[in-house]
């Protein structure tokens, strides 16, 4: 059976590309970057500054939403999008991940994965198929297959035998989604840790099966950045060039910019609110940790030539109070301020990648980032 | 020497008032509710919403903000105003009152008092002097007078002593005010706990000093409602009807609309954003607990005939989720709810005394939160 396809391919520059997916809620324009609004909400931000950033689409995290408030309830309210208020496109995950990172007492076999909350310690059974089925009574525009990851460095005995598995459910879970109304899609997860020949096994199987679009898994899970990039460029040439694909959970704005260089089309990663709640900022010089003693006297903002209205409209000096104080409005404006400059990275790349010029865009980013902050004054 | 007066009384409606204050940063209309911007920054809320929510006027507390980031540094920084952003009128408290409760080894005489910051253990000094000073150094619109507030109940001649003790202090302050630029005002602030002769003993103390403003301080510090009210009627009537009365402190809705009926002009409390950090929404049908079960599957919002968007546009079932998972956003919806219902409540409250209907607005009002909320679903 064919899959429908929801994505155009506009632009090509190099490996690196821009495009348009379609979705039942919105249009999203390629490259993406999905802010992650963990149990329905984003971390500091209002939605419509979610928005104003400039995100077409966000990404809820199944493992969460599915504890509580509950997936059935979700449904029983209009599903995520009426729900949370974020009226436009939204990727779920499969809750696998989480499973792995937060819950108790995990136990995997064949047919399904079991642990208890780490809410409330009850017991909970995640399949692949009910993964799909929470993700539909979600009402997820992007659902993901149920995967096993495994943290590396790991045996190559243990990545292979989590890569089949995720394979096997990759095919229980396109059989759960078929059901699905037209326009709603799935992607299946490429694994392999960081065997070469895993990934491409793993990418291969899954083009086989088909589905609207492919997420490469498990990595940015303890590996140097290099052997990221090294699978990346190990599976991208086998997935097919009409289809979007994912990099989960990536990145720092230096991994995003390497892999769109390798043909990747969406991210998604708690990094830019994550850190702005502990005193980061995103920039064109680089990070910048509003902490450090530099800038308590500071009356110039972040960057003044930011579009970005707060990075422009605060002082220095003002954040680091903010932070130092532990206001809630450090981490607002910091949250605000790295979505923003994420969100603007990607406009400018989709810019940089239409135009033919994504070659000297990411040599001139990298260089701003490496020469560093302003100097203090 | 008489003190140029910067209030005009617009209309009455039985003791009720209604008028605008002048301050170098802008109009603010009275009655007012300042909402607590403790340290420079408004617990959850941007300053964009505080005005939005038709704040005219916020608080700053002394206290905090001599200790981190320091008085001479905002003032290097170019002022209150310039530091934070909030670029309206600014009232500042003397810092009193957070010694009292926040600081170590505090040791008051005549001169000054001394404390420990509860941030790094340092000591410093609080004099009469040293609070106009600083206050002047963060560009305070209005400044208060240094006093000392003791919690009730409390013997006769402990409040008596304090009473005293703080109109010393008033005269030490206004001499330390006479050379603050025009347009810039300082209160006096009437203590005298729950004793009627002492409370009318400091008001005509403060009056014969004079003052741009007069403050009812000591109240709400643990004492029954009717106690509080019961001192505002021993106060207001000697106070100068040409100038404005601020009840420091206060407080909950409906102690300010019991006071409003006696004659008081400004509030500042806490309540909407600490009550709103803790899951507790004010609306027209009184205080509503969104931690309670009843609200996980209610897909109504709080107040559908609310004008304040956010009142109106999340679900009841949404903002319970967010205060039971922990999440950011739910403090932030909730304190810029009930900041925007407290200043709907002032705007409602000028215009039924403008219109002199403020008895029958006062009823209706009261009635409203005596219903209470409405039924499940």
């Amino acid at each position: 059976m064919t899959t429908a396809n929801h994505f155009e391919l506009l632009a090509c520059d190099g490996q690196a590309r821009t495009g348009r997916l379609t979705t039942p809620h919105g249009v999203v324009r390629t490259p993406a970057f999905m802010p992650v609004g963990t149990a329905g909400a984003m971390k500091g931000l209002h939605w419509r500054e979610v928005r104003e950033a400039g995100a077409d689409i966000v990404l809820g995290n199944t493992y969460h939403l599915m504890l509580r408030p509950g997936a059935e309830r979700i449904a029983a309210l209009g599903g995520l999008q009426t729900f949370t208020g974020w009226n436009g496109p939204m990727l779920t995950d499969s809750g696998g991940f989480q499973v792995m990172s937060l819950a108790q007492l995990r136990k995997l076999n064949e047919r399904a994965v079991t642990f208890r909350s780490h809410i409330d310690g009850m017991a909970v059974e995640l399949s692949p198929e009910r993964s799909i089925e929470v993700q539909r009574l979600l009402g997820s525009d992007i659902a993901m297959q149920l995967d096993e990851c495994v943290s590396l460095p790991a045996e190559h005995s243990d990545i292979e035998r989590a890569m089949r598995l995720s394979l096997r459910w990759a095919e229980r879970s396109k059989r759960a989604f078929e059901t699905a109304a037209p326009g709603y899609m799935l992607f299946g997860i490429a694994q392999g840790g960081d065997v070469a020949e895993l990934r491409q096994a793993s990418a291969r199987g899954l083009v086989e099966i088909g589905f609207h679009g492919y997420a490469i898994g498990g990595l940015a899970v303890g590996e140097p950045q290099a052997v990221m990039l090294a699978m990346l460029e190990e599976v991208t040439p086998i997935l097919p060039q009409d289809r979007p694909r994912y990099l989960m959970g990536v990145g720092t704005p230096e991994d995003m910019l390497e892999a769109v260089a390798r043909g990747v089309d969406m991210f998604d990663c708690v990094m830019p609110t994550r850190n702005g709640r502990h005193g980061v900022a995103f920039t064109r010089f680089g990070q910048i940790n509003l902490r450090n003693a530099r800038h308590a006297d500071d009356p110039r903002p972040l960057d003044e030539e930011s579009p970005w209205p707060s990075a422009r409209g605060y002082s220095r000096a003002y954040l680091h109070h903010l932070v130092k104080s532990g206001e809630t409005l450090g981490a607002m404006l910091l949250s605000e301020i790295n979505v923003a400059y994420y969100q603007r990275m990607m406009h400018d790349i989709r810019d940089a990648i239409s135009q033919g010029t994504f070659a000297s865009f990411r040599e001139r980013t990298r260089a701003g980032w490496e020469k560093g902050d302003i100097a203090p004054r």
